[in-house]
């Protein structure tokens, strides 16, 4: 523990680590690697795979089984063994559209930007009907709609989204950013959320009237639910959607709509104008099989010792439906796919052995490596751990869009922080160079984090994800920037060969405490 | 002359100018005007209704013929005289979709992004064909698709045009440029285009070149062609459309599709993937009346003298189809009827009489102006001057956006700077400050200035006029800046005092010579 305090105050402080085992790289390996990786990248092909001919991967679809059936024969055809589809748990049900159309039709014809939410169910054909505005902020709003709403297209009172700025939509991390990231100081230990504070409190109130009202307008037998989604210019980012659960109460058909189309209906409608509507929507529900599945596959270990030890890389392969998640996370998955192609490419015979993941389900809830978790590793719940728990060294994931690498998250922990540096620094010229004590979240690393392992995100340049392509109908193969996947495939790959072929596991943290369910 | 030249030097190098006849306000009146159009605005009012209430307002189509019969109703209600539809000449046939459904069917299902081009036919129903890719520069490239086409939907082998930019999408003028604009010279008198030079050999030939490929298509029978339209994010901007003449031969009909969309067709069937596509296209052309109209009405002169005198504002009305032109051009007809309201409202008696026109079919190429300028003052093919001309004191012009005025161009004429500069001094507070001695163009003053009549139009802050809404399908009421809009028409309605009450019209530039046509 010393040790690791004594290096984390020499790299704030900038000072030159007394060298007890000084972590070296192979050169040669970076050079072939990144021979391979800059020069003759298969990752924008793989990247068309699992986004335009797979479609959209919404957890269970239709989609997302194409493109994990496409994932697994492709290891499998560059030579990665025990490719296969490997079951985490009981997910729900799939989902898919098949017919999404919808229009103003008085006072006068305009088709709408609408993307049906997710897990509802269609119009079971053609449907006509008014436009009726609901304005309710509680139950006793609702009575004024009683016996109002039969075969009506509803639309909720709410104000515009629309964001005006003066900002540019794409971005990348300036060095300013990056200094600032790298000096950051440890993270405090996050205080459990406190769910009986007024904050929380409210949060479930509200969200306990949405379901209510969207109940409410159930019941009333509406044809047709609008919502509005939030974006701007064409763009629209779609919500979690309705439960996906087996049991899942029945829900109205709902569009999360355009917020420019939503306006204009509101406007009219609150304005005194009469507002029709007609839509068309087919949306099938998938039961045959309820499991969740993530795809896996590796690279056998060849070291008498260690190649019962393993590497994970891993990303998350499922998306939102609207368009292809490309960069959520299509970006990731196919960065993650070419890595080990490199190292096949380059005839790598790896001391450990080299495992890839690309989850399913992360959407929900970072279920499919949750589940890969507890099926191998642990139960963060208890900590009760399983012999593999000691045996992964480390897990790197990709779920940040399409920017290139600009360095990693440590995670807090900072013993790996002179390790990583000296990974980095033949890729300082491609951008990659900051690291950061700090802990990122909201993806699939954290799952290892939990029960000991050490995961680790890479920091990504932004580009547009969050103004853009996160969740949206605007994350398509379009949105790639082939040179930032080129870059990153080339670094996990050479980080997976380091981590491979250093004596030592990467070294680990504290054990995290049981975290009972909440 | 030498007294306009002296002007302008002494504008030029910043001098005060010598007082012969000093340009007065009345402060009272720019008080008043203040106060009701700051304060008592019913612009946005204005504006919803020639927006969302009357629908997309292309040239002669049912949403224009309703913005304009609103606006003449409009107009009488606050007072004006002589509101009319006064016809300016043969137009040509409207135009209107009545239904737009497309998506892609296989290898998954996925509706697009697309607006029917303007001035085509729909598909007669719901039409399921296989896309075929047509790759062709020259007529001889088109003999391999003889017999390939009928029934399929063509698309075209072109480059993405998405543009990846980390620049905002919405700007306002910044000092720098206003600084600039009104430090330029006087633009030289632009030779007339060498239309037998090869750049406009090469757009001839380019332009024959996809008129003739749509031929084919039709004549081959294919049943739907799509084009790919400018745009991002959702965003399509529409083109210019087919032809509207009375005569027009027939074409297929064709889908302006959503860059994102067109380009994952296109990747999927070059990539050697079957794509199938359905779509459902309904369009309406109207020949009842090919008659095009401006709208026009007044507020009478009371002055014996100069009552025959007039003073005229306006803006086109008409827009394109896929929006509902709020930017483009709802916001300049609406500050123009905002500015005669405000006179109204305070009771302005005018010495001169103010009339307000507001154009239609602009957007084919100032039509709706130039006819006007045809049947009341002239002809500039000939400079056949009809008796009105001399009595037009100056026509100002709306037409650049949502974007509150900064200034205006002077169209080269110099001898109107001093006045100018006079008349914007009570809004040098909200923003107009600039003079600029340079032309600007694309819009109906030109037609005034081309028979020898002061036309101008203001500078306006471009917003997001280019990068998002200029004949988009974002182009809606969301984008109008209510505040940018008030100030327009306050503006507007003092310099329309300032002419109507100033002691002579504003000073003439020298008649411009007669331009047969090209």
């Amino acid at each position: 523990m010393k040790l690791k305090l004594l290096f984390s105050c020499l790299i704030s402080a900038g000072i030159a680590l007394p060298v007890i085992a000084q972590e070296t790289v192979n050169p040669a390996a970076v050079q072939k690697i990144r021979e391979e990786g800059l020069n003759h990248s298969k990752v924008m092909e793989t990247a068309f795979y699992l986004t335009d001919v797979s479609g959209p991967r919404l957890a269970n679809s239709p989609g997302l089984r194409r493109a994990q059936n496409w994932a697994v024969n492709q290891l499998k055809t560059w030579g990665l063994v025990n490719a296969k589809l490997e079951p985490w748990g009981t997910f729900g049900k799939g989902w898919e559209v098949q017919k999404n159309y919808a229009a103003i039709t008085v006072p006068y014809y305009h088709a709408i930007i609408a993307i049906p939410k997710a897990w509802t169910p269609g119009t079971n054909g053609l449907i006509k009907g008014d436009v009726v505005v609901v304005k309710a902020d509680s139950a006793i709003d609702l009575d004024k709609y009683k016996g109002k709403l039969q075969g009506k297209i509803v639309i909720f009172d709410v104000k515009p989204l629309v964001e005006r700025t003066l900002k540019p939509d794409a971005i990348r991390y300036t060095d300013e950013e990056l200094a600032e990231m790298a000096n950051a100081t440890p993270q405090p230990q996050a205080a459990p959320a406190d769910i009986n504070s007024p904050q929380f409190a409210a949060i479930r109130k509200a969200r306990a009237f949405q379901t209510a009202l969207r109940s409410f307008v159930y019941d009333e037998k509406a044809a047709l639910i609008l919502s509005q989604a939030r974006g701007t210019d064409g763009t629209v980012f779609t919500t979690n959607g309705a439960s996906y659960a087996d049991t899942a109460k029945a829900v109205a058909p709902e569009l999360e709509t355009s917020s420019e189309d939503y306006q204009r209906i509101l406007r009219l409608a609150k304005g005194g104008q009469k507002v029709e509507m007609e839509a068309d929507i087919k949306t099938q529900f998938l039961t045959d099989d309820l499991q969740g599945y993530d795809v896996v596959a590796e690279i056998p270990g060849t070291d008498k010792k260690l190649k019962e030890q393993v590497v994970m890389i891993g990303g998350h392969l499922d998306s939102w439906h609207a368009a292809t998640g490309a960069t959520d996370n299509a970006a990731g998955s196919a960065v993650m796919m070419e890595a080990v192609r490199i190292l096949k490419a380059i005839n790598f015979k790896p001391k450990r052995t080299i495992r890839i993941a690309l989850w399913s389900s992360e959407e929900q809830g970072l279920f499919g490596s949750k589940g890969y978790v507890l099926n191998h590793f642990g139960d963060p719940k208890t900590m009760q751990l399983k012999p593999e728990q000691a045996k992964l060294s480390a897990y790197y994931n990709l779920d940040n869009g399409t920017g290139k690498i600009r360095g990693i998250y440590l995670q807090g922990d900072s013993a790996v922080a002179p390790i990583f540096k000296k990974w980095q620094e033949p890729f300082n010229d491609l951008g990659a160079t900051t690291l950061t004590i700090r802990n990122t979240g909201g993806t699939d690393h954290l799952s290892f984090d939990a029960v000991g392992i050490p995961g680790f995100q890479f920091i990504q340049d932004p580009i547009d994800y969050s103004s853009r392509t996160h969740h949206s109908n605007q994350d398509t193969y379009d949105r790639l920037i082939e040179d930032d996947l080129k870059q990153a495939a080339t670094i996990v790959a050479s980080f997976v060969y380091n981590t491979s072929e250093r004596a030592e596991m990467i070294p680990r943290k504290e054990l995290p405490k049981a975290q009972p369910a909440k």
